[in-house]
């Protein structure tokens, strides 16, 4: 895995993409698959996927094609989902709560450990047998339990007075749901979901294709 | 704007993040800003600033600047954001009424009619005011309120169908939650929120960050 370092974030960001359709195929019991199928499949050329999956070793063989388990299996643990995770949320109003019920938490090795939230009327309540807590003890929360990630789902003006309360706890990466940029240090990692650009980017899709 | 079509998605997907800090500037009441202090906010080096807004016709000014409410006016206009969108979300558990509480919503221009599920616990409930109704009238509600844009919140394996039912009835743009590509005739448009590809990826910045 020595090249890893040099792969580019746009190769990575396929990969989730290529892992999802070989857990469809694993469901299908294909056990093996050729990166012109794997092309009809996903959309991406045939040249591409061989090309992204080069950077991790190849593991395809000429007029073979590739062993879906095998491919499967070792794009997971590239992607590091072998490894559980520890999280916490703060934020428990609707998106919290909606992030909270997310089905795909555990298939991707996270761990949902507490919800927290300023707002009494929250505090107390259970998501999935997930209790809300109150925020003013979330850092030592994160302290005692070891929490490695920190989920954000408050409203942007205060979702940087949690990541620094993250950050101080020695959380290590960051989901973000804020309609804002977090300012970190460099060793945190941040993914950013960001609904309002989607949907500005929606729109432009739209108009682009209805408007000329 | 006979240059837009050449615009790549990557340079697109970058102007929501401008709109969103100029939108943040002009809340300060600062009227006007050099690429370099943009570049400061953003994180985007200068000339990459420089060479994004000029694929739009340059609003900047040598020695000035960008004029900020004229530049945040430009780009809300190329991202089509002057334009409401009539739109209607399908799967109304968690995820969907999390999405319909979404106070992005309207400063995108988009305007949420209704609400549809199949689960009879849910239909007439309201969200901000907006009912759940029965997905079995999902393609006559459309057509009627020339509905524009439609939201896929439900599982998986129900998103195909709707995205059907949504095409038959002349959907044009599709904002798509469930975790599988959609497959739609050309003149559609969709943008995917991929909470799994998302997580895939934070696990993999982590690894990469924590395990070297």
């Amino acid at each position: 895995m020595e090249r890893e370092n040099k792969v580019s974030m746009a190769v990575i960001r396929r990969l989730p993409k290529y892992y999802r359709y070989l857990g469809e195929l694993l469901d299908k019991d294909i056990t093996r698959i050729s990166s012109h199928e794997l092309s009809n499949i996903t959309g991406f050329t045939a040249s591409q996927i061989r090309q992204d999956l080069n950077n991790f070793g190849g593991f395809g063989q000429q007029g073979y094609g590739y062993n879906v388990e095998e491919l499967h299996k070792q794009l997971g643990k590239i992607l590091g989902l072998e490894k559980i995770y520890k999280a916490v949320l703060v934020g428990a109003g609707n998106l919290g709560q909606a992030v909270a019920n997310y089905k795909g938490f555990e298939d991707a090795g996270f761990k949902l450990l507490a919800l927290f939230d300023k707002n009494p009327k929250l505090i107390g309540l259970k998501i999935r047998d997930i209790e809300i807590l109150d925020v003013d003890n979330v850092e030592e929360f994160i302290s005692k339990n070891e929490v490695e990630i920190g989920i954000i789902t408050t409203p942007k003006e205060h979702a940087q007075s949690v990541a620094d309360k993250f950050v101080k706890s020695n959380i290590k990466g960051i989901w973000n749901f804020a309609p804002t940029d977090l300012k970190v240090p460099e060793d945190i990692v941040v993914e950013n979901v960001h609904l309002n650009e989607s949907l500005f980017i929606l729109s432009y899709m739209y108009k682009e294709k209805n408007e000329k």
